[in-house]
């Protein structure tokens, strides 16, 4: 499994705009091979702004990878970059890729 | 929900040692309530260590903050803070904890 997540630096006073942008959006991600689950998650408040992060889980890298060459990505990415331009965000969002290496579950207790 | 995680940044001549650690280690957290489930990450290679990130997804914030004042937690830590005591990370890990705020799933398209 290949867990995409991308960092947002989210200014104070932008946070319920930028929730608002992401709840009420159109995700096409249901459509692509390999797609397991989306989480959009707030992380730790700092001084100048709040942690955001994009946690998109994938059945591989590949299927990672196929989506962002995907015609959902570019339509998803246009959307993205319209409507108001002033900035959410202290700079732009960090993206790390990590692949899972060990998975315990309450049920199973461990394996990949 | 909550995912609570840890990043480490891992020497890369530690990283089989620190890999095999974990992989090796007694779990205890599927006694305790409100746990769903763990995932070990390996992310991105920078110049001088390995990103590696602990990634815990509770129930709660508060079945979370249960654990780390439970027995299992604590006999974890000490187990963690013994053996061979040559440094694999660069620094402490950082915490970071989640707020789960969107799930969209490959079936239900978009819940909470």
């Amino acid at each position: 499994m290949f867990i995409a997540m991308n960092r947002f630096k989210v200014l104070k006073d932008a946070a319920d705009a930028f929730e608002q942008r992401w709840l009420s959006r159109e995700s096409y991600l249901h459509e692509l091979e390999g797609f397991l689950e989306f989480h959009m998650l707030r992380g730790p408040e700092r001084e100048d702004h709040i942690l955001y992060s994009s946690h998109t889980l994938w059945a591989s890298k590949a299927n990672f990878e196929a989506w962002t060459r995907s015609e959902q990505f570019r339509s998803s990415h246009t959307r993205a970059s319209t409507g108001d331009n002033k900035p959410m965000t202290l700079g732009h969002p960090e993206f790390e890729g990590f692949e899972v290496i060990q998975t315990i579950g309450p049920a199973l207790k461990a394996a990949e």
